[in-house]
């Protein structure tokens, strides 16, 4: 079994952009600058958002964190979003999800100019991922893309398995490997909490993707022999023998799975590190698409 | 077998129509407004616009249509995109495709003001889709779930095979089967050119869907005993027995397939009446969308 070390591949993908910093610097050429809103104090949502200003430091993209507490009203973030889409300073931006109850995540996602929308979370986004126009895939699934490719796992013909029809996973990413590209041609089949027989389902994948966030749920009988299994759960457990009190879970039972899948990437150290090597790629590409 | 008789059920909707015209009218309120653009004098598309004109005239929905000549230069066709978007008058407008090849299609698409866009190409409605934020459907996959909605075909759970992933008919099919929605909550599996072992792919559908455009190809060893059978196909063939020399043909060969399927659309007269009826449908939203 081959693992998918995303943190090794991750880890390149920064080097890559490293290099890209100091070129345009080197041109005179603006350095890309990333923005991030977190509203509140949740745990995961602040390491997420400090781990993609460390990312920006570590490349040399500029980074500004914008931090609101819990009780800040929808149309304060609003406001906020429609500075940044004007600011010329800022190349892309995010605002960190989930956001408190009283806020309309939709209103927010859609109020961010899809030409800076570096989480590709905006539906015209996703409608150009559709028709395979140029914009900016979503982050998560397009490290997913980003692994297989540098992972050289052959996608064409191949039967693929997606448990989980999530916006910002499942569903993007079903679209992404069944299109007409590469990685893509996949025959893709997205499964899902209705979906009836969902091991034997699983069994015709050549690639299996599991993306429901649910620690564990993926079993060995789940799995044909020498399938390719992607991991992208990540949940925190409760784990009293780290000091922190927790630990990151995948969806997959890495341990008897690692004995039938040909290829096996981990949590931690697999998607997750990719997600941020993502944004990073799109916010260095969203210069691009504005010529900068 | 039990015939999907989408000439009956695209009757039924034209009839719903009548009464909203009717009732819109003793409101006092605007009556829907239809533009189509056609460009060129193809005989297929020539004849796909003057009968959405007359199921306009059927229901009472006002129509204009706007003829250009295969030369019309694309910035010609831009400013009478911008101007129909202008147009108060005008609730939605469609511009009927294949355009000469001078023309950009997806510039002209994305052109269209998309709460007027009643075909549902343009991106940001397909990105609305994927979130399943309101917007228009594209005419041709709403009418097939108008199908499957108004023969009470169950969905939830259901294995879905649809083959042929097209931007207007097979992709987005694929994402408003597959959402968990009703009709919808199906494992959608979306296979094309390039699938492995189609057949025995195809032979995993309960709810198989056949939209590529290749008269003939769905035969019998690819459906499974008891499926519901949907045709999109269709595909002008030369015929000498007909006045006009070619007949509609399906992509499914439907002598043999009607032996296995327990449903089975035809054509002509299963889908194709479905997509001028969703198309009505659509430009009656328009109006709702904007609050008219």
């Amino acid at each position: 079994m081959i693992l998918i070390d995303g943190k090794r591949i991750s880890q390149e993908i920064k080097e890559e952009l490293k290099g890209a910093v100091l070129q345009r610097k080197a041109e005179g050429r603006k350095i890309p600058h990333l923005a991030a809103v977190l509203v509140g104090n949740d745990g995961a949502s602040m390491t997420y958002v400090s781990n993609k200003v460390k990312a920006c430091e570590e490349i040399g993209f500029e980074s500004t964190l914008i931090r609101y507490d819990d009780s800040v009203p929808e149309e304060i973030l609003l406001a906020k979003v429609q500075a940044l889409n004007e600011d010329r300073s800022i190349d892309g931006f995010i605002v960190q999800l989930p956001l408190p109850k009283h806020i309309d995540e939709l209103k927010i996602t859609q109020a961010i100019d899809p030409l800076k929308d570096v989480d590709g979370f905006h539906p015209r986004n996703l409608g150009n991922m559709v028709v395979n126009l140029p914009g900016f895939l979503p982050a998560t699934p397009a490290g997913v893309l980003e692994l297989i490719q540098r992972m050289d796992i052959a996608t064409e013909g191949k039967n693929c398995v997606i448990i989980g029809r999530s916006n910002i996973v499942g569903m993007p990413l079903s679209i992404m490997l069944g299109r007409n590209t590469k990685p893509g041609n996949c025959t893709v089949t997205l499964a899902h909490s209705k979906t009836e027989n969902l091991a034997e389902v699983c069994r015709n994948a050549d690639i299996l993707i599991a993306a429901i966030g649910q620690p564990g749920f993926v079993t060995q009988d789940m799995v044909k022999e020498g399938a390719v299994v992607i991991d992208v759960g990540t949940t925190r457990v409760e784990d009293p023998s780290r000091m922190k009190g927790w630990r990151l879970a995948g969806d997959v039972a890495f341990d008897e799975v690692s004995k039938k899948a040909s290829m096996l990437s981990p949590v931690p150290g697999g998607v997750g590190p990719m997600t941020i090597a993502s944004l990073m790629l799109n916010t260095l590409k969203a210069m691009d698409l504005k010529g900068k």
